[in-house]
């Protein structure tokens, strides 16, 4: 629940002999009590990947002479690196529709400990969701989209970026968030979005998924937390799961199984990532549980 | 392992109140005693589709007995219906080409008693699992393609179509074998082919499933066994499952993995179907398990 | 979400020839619309198990009719029988202490109108929720046991049967409720009370599952709804699922996994009792889903 | 399905700062590519356990040459070690009764090259298994029982221990074997002999455990392959998995449902076994999947 401070590296650097002996070593010279490590060669790119949570306490300097120091052997191997400092909780902002589900999920997670990070606000394009939220003494935030009234909607995710841009967030999550991003916003903020999708992607992107899954005559359904990218539903996969349905089931049924898969997959997804266990290559994800 | 001898009757007809109580009474005048009931009213097509198992020695007539006395009834709910009675086996052909995992599954469960079926012959492509077949005692027909030669195929389709007509097969059953059935197999034979495609349809149709996986990244496969139509990979699903990956696995640890899903997903698919569990409604089932 | 009005009908009686025909007919006769019908013969104690769902609209009286109505057939067959209206919520009390999963997932299944019952009150032995359950709207009554002092703590049992007697609920939750009911409560609410134990029973009863789990090296953990019987963990299992572990994780990292898992088979449990799918047959149920 | 040559280290020692350092600095300087790293820090006992891949090809010396150079640092860092080569095929003897689901899975998992391994040979207190193995071109031996007589037995129980020594055999499976070993066999062979048991341990010891599965009303039943200790069905277990079944499923489904996941995991367990992939701590497996 509260563990002890932490250092968390992430890199990748292309693929050679002896990137684990540096960095250990780096570690080792300095007395750093390594918690966690995690590793990736990927053969399509030749990249290697890696994750370390050090102990804060059993370095010498702080988080700031660990990245100074830490940059020559990262210029050495030419690596893309990150160090995170488990005492700087993640920001996140939340979307969300008239749906609440993933919302009670990652409200109820953040509030008993488990999600740690903070709750900057929780934007909708409905107001039904204001008690609930301003309950839990986070904001909540009400960008009116008239109907879906272009001009409105144009306004309204102005409004969306503005808020997520000043709030120094870290992550957007869409929990349920029935609209679609333009997407100049997706590519300025890639790998910063996430969506929970009600569907095993590829299958069934789009709109009314469970409805199309009930038309095919599916014997399982899914749910997809990805990164957000232009291509609709398209971008990089973080975390999935299925679950069991049959011919009695409507599609009222499977809305209401699915549910519980995608609270599941979005709750896993934002975890992975909020402790820095995912790592972008391509279209494709890296996830050090 | 080897229950008492049973009929069982499969119908659909028009939806209305009294078809369940004109079916039982039927069943109870005549002292049947009914093991397994199960229904299913379809929304979509207003339908209503019914299985029941009856113990043949409960009756005071034989199977043909029971079919013109039920005709009557049946008739007068305008009911598709049949009756089928456990002491006749289904008759199975399998085909194959190389890959022997789901062909050894089926013949392991037929051996031990688990599929009580007449496995008829089974026919390849290829002569490599000639001597395995025939350690059980089945016939195995090597029908030459040479190397996919249009001409030979076209021949080999022809064999293979004449094999299972004149063996009076209820069920063609493709064991991971590599080629397209022709359109007018499908077309003739409807409802009495089955495959065992190597993905979570409708993702990642067509050929080399688990490399397209592996390309869209994502977080479980899956195996799907359904009936053969003229559109690949698109006929009526009966049964699925997935597995879960990571980001470590090649498209040699999915292919690995898969077989085992391949496997369980076409046993108990095939077994659902010999059972008569299987109803078809449009292009979806209803699998009463 | 909102369906039509029905009447559910859950009888057991001794097996023999003809009693589906007999219920079916009797509803037949009367126009009565099936909407779900499963049967379940044991084989064990040779009694025949039955739940339907009719449509309250099609049949020409109301429930006090159709009671009347089915009297006569049900002496015949001897059953024990029992009527649920669709439009009379079942009445629900909630015990728990202060951990919050359960009660957080039952409320936000409840607010939805995902669960169709009726929340009388929310008991606890602590005060911590208070401030949650009545933003529901729904009465939070503090039982205090005194740092489990004995003879408040049997003041606290009284008080608790005597609002649970006096609520008429028709049964009582523990949602994570850290306390061991007295004997002659679980005699006296025999099938009306249902707890959530955190191991996959039989396995693990008692304290601290997750330390026994995580000691025994087990490589899935587990969360079992049961109803309570006198016998510690031990009375009728409604509902069961796993999760998988591994050496990595620590007792808390358990704990975690456990709570989503806990709290999805106590919904279903609680489902399942709630719309009469489970009957009870000696120390086992049949829960017709 | 035949990766390049690799060294397997796998060691355990009291954990320090800089172990990771030192093994792959050590690797680092000879030039080592490692393939796989794996670690692990056990709470309980303060002890670190490691795993690593090496391309052997990537090292200027075979593996006698590594080992003593490896042994210094070993020695330093007070470990316990073992470094096993892929080009030495892991040497297996396999122990049956009658059933042959686990037989008929591992025999085809080595066909078809999944399960890189020497197979010795069968050993059965049954003939009945004996042309199926031999088909394989693998030796079968009877050691008969004589009905369980005790001194047969103990005669058998020693032929058996003669051949697995005379085999050089480094693990012995029981794949559904029916019979207890001795105690003094078990201990002589502490983490050489693997079982696979047909429950959900610690759920279910003993005989029987689908029938007690049956009795209890459990919603799931399970297998588990574990090392074979002196105490019945309570050694360290590598893998579990479960499967979910109703109250219509007789004992004689559970058995069939039941074949499918021991399979499954005994084929798991014993791979992870032979990768070297299972480290021992206590009473506990440390599995580096």
């Amino acid at each position: 629940m509260n563990p002890a401070r932490r250092y968390t590296l992430t890199l990748s650097c292309p693929d050679r002999v002896g990137i684990v002996a540096a960095v250990s070593g780096f570690f080792a010279q300095h007395g750093g009590w390594i918690v966690e490590a995690s590793y990736h060669a990927d053969a399509d790119t030749g990249r290697f990947f890696m994750r370390q949570e050090i102990l804060a306490d059993s370095l010498p300097f702080d988080g700031a002479g660990l990245s100074s120091l830490f940059a020559g052997l990262a210029r050495e191997f030419e690596m893309e690196w990150q160090i995170s400092d488990s005492a700087q909780l993640k920001r996140v902002v939340i979307l969300v529709s008239k749906q609440d589900h993933c919302l009670n999920d990652l409200l109820h997670r953040w509030r008993n400990g488990e999600l740690l990070v903070d709750i900057i606000c929780v934007i909708s394009n409905h107001d039904d969701l204001r008690s609930f939220v301003e309950w839990h003494g986070i904001p909540f935030i009400h960008v009116d989209m008239q109907g879906n009234d272009a001009v409105a909607k144009a306004a309204a995710f102005e409004k969306i970026a503005a808020l997520y841009e000043k709030s120094r967030g870290d992550i957007l999550v869409l929990a349920r968030f029935m609209q679609i991003l333009p997407p100049d916003f997706c590519r300025r903020h890639a790998g910063r979005v996430i969506n929970i999708h009600h569907s095993f992607l590829p299958s069934f992107a789009g709109a009314k998924p469970y409805h199309q899954a009930y038309t095919r005559g599916v014997k399982l359904i899914g749910a997809t937390c990805h990164y957000v990218t232009e291509e609709l539903d398209d971008g990089p996969i973080i975390e999935q799961d299925t679950v069991r349905i049959d011919h009695g089931d409507s599609v009222e049924d499977m809305v209401r199984y699915g549910r519980d898969i995608e609270k599941t997959v979005l709750a896993r997804g934002l975890r992975y990532h909020v402790e820095d266990r995912v790592l972008v290559c391509g279209n494709k994800t890296i996830v050090f549980k």
